[in-house]
């Protein structure tokens, strides 16, 4: 682990800084290098309800000992900055000797894919500050699901017995991208036929050879050792991406993805500023000129 | 209305063309003239089962006398080009005499706002071939309503009583795009109740002096005068954005949503050709380099 104390006020206002960052700043920024010694990403993610804060709290609990560790909540409530919370999560008392532990809201409200715009900057900057994890907490269920995919490593899906939430995730291609399910209040009816169901329906997909296949737990944050099993079910995911040498493709795909948000934003920027008279030349001149505005760094 | 009879087999062509037309083929089209006599564009939206395709048919053949009509029917289950289908929604004898309407399925499958990719282009074609009305009916709740919305002159939107559709029209931020709201199928229990709650809600949103309020109507394609109501409502719509001078403000629009589409387009279909090493330049080179190729006509 890390030994220097974390820097808890420069990290907070280096968030912040990003997080009201406009798509000229961002193009500004300098590439960061990619560190080899990047954190791990692992999201969480699942529908309202599905109980995401408190499992990443215990879990937080969990993996934090001997690593720097970061909560990322996106929340679609929050505004667009503000400084770093606790909440409700998790109560001070447990923090105590947690002291690399940190975790921060990130208001979401004005992104298009139901992220915050400049998450993957954020991300980033976990690296620079030397965390060894980020946990990446994402509410709902599609669009959102998708732009979390790309930013993480390891995927994991919380669905709530009984909930339809099974069926909602497979109607929007979710089941697909996650790499652990989780029943989660597993002490509710239902769970153990919601994990029989999801395993039939991953086996029933096709899974190419030597690829990931997902595992399906049962949890419960008043089972301790349901919480360990999904640490050591993550721990194993990420071992299996390092055997297999996905890193560098989760980089690649990361990278387009940013620039092609970049440019989405960029483009809602200065179409939204043309005058009408702009619209009435030909669509390929339209281009042009938009093309250009979009690459100055005004 | 159009006296020259209308050449179904190069509508239908052109519009297969430009199903399956590239972006590169968009930019080398010559802007259209924006044709004084463009067709009265009504969109017809609501939640799958609502009853769009039914009411459609018969507000289709309540209007088609004396006007060249076409219904254009975003299909998200059909196969990206194939030829105009009649379907079940009319039957054979009901089209005597109503030589001058078309109707057209289209399919959505790989467009990311839910509607056909080139969807403006096919639009703006019946206006070439003089339609003087169109109807464009879309499935589906959120995104696309809001790529429906900007392609339309006036959005219509069926619900289904005690459907809970009103709670995901809310949520989606869709009762505030609709111009009229149709309770389908009103012989059902709880329309009368829905038809009350709508106005409320609609009386609570704000809305400026002198705008549109929208009409809340109950129909039934049972009952032949509740067609005629909407299509009255319709027409009282189209003379309102007349008084109102709004042609204008929705052309411009519709030319903001298209040129940002086709970035959009162009920069995913850019960003994927990018070998990997295209990204460890800093982001202001990779975004210079992508936008000279999203240009080119290739």
């Amino acid at each position: 682990m890390n030994s220097k104390p974390l820097d808890r006020h420069a990290l907070g206002q280096a968030l912040t800084r990003l997080a009201n960052a406009s798509t000229s700043d961002l193009m500004r920024s300098p590439q960061r290098t990619l560190a080899l010694s990047a954190a791990r990403r692992i999201g969480l993610t699942g529908a309202p309800g599905a109980g995401k804060s408190t499992l990443a709290g215990y879990l937080a609990l969990h993996r934090a000992p001997g690593r720097r560790l970061g909560i990322l909540a996106i929340d679609p409530s929050s505004p667009r900055s503000g400084g770093a919370i606790l909440g409700d999560r998790i109560r001070m008392d447990e923090l105590k000797g947690v002291s690399q532990l940190y975790i921060r809201s990130i208001g979401s409200r004005s992104a298009s894919d139901g992220l915050s715009d400049n998450l993957p900057e954020m991300l980033d900057l976990m690296d620079e500050f030397e965390f060894n994890e980020v946990l990446l907490e994402t509410v709902g269920v599609g669009q959102v699901e998708y732009a979390a995919r790309v930013q993480v490593d390891t995927l994991v899906l919380l669905l709530l017995p009984e909930s339809g939430d099974v069926v909602q995730a497979m109607k929007a291609g979710i089941m697909e991208m996650a790499d652990i399910f989780v029943i989660n209040k597993a002490d509710l009816p239902g769970a153990q036929k919601m994990a029989s169901d999801i395993k039939r329906i991953s086996s029933l997909a096709r899974h190419d050879e030597g690829s990931w296949r997902p595992s399906v737990l049962l949890a419960s944050s008043s089972k301790p050792e349901s919480i360990a099993a999904l640490s050591e079910e993550i721990d194993r995911h990420q071992a299996w991406l390092d055997l297999n040498d996905r890193r560098k493709v989760l980089r690649q795909q990361r990278a387009r993805y940013r620039l092609r948000r970049l440019i989405e934003r960029r483009a809602g920027e200065v179409i939204a500023r043309q005058d009408p008279s702009f619209f009435e030349a030909p669509m390929v001149q339209q281009l042009d000129l938009a093309l250009q505005q979009i690459g100055r760094k005004s």
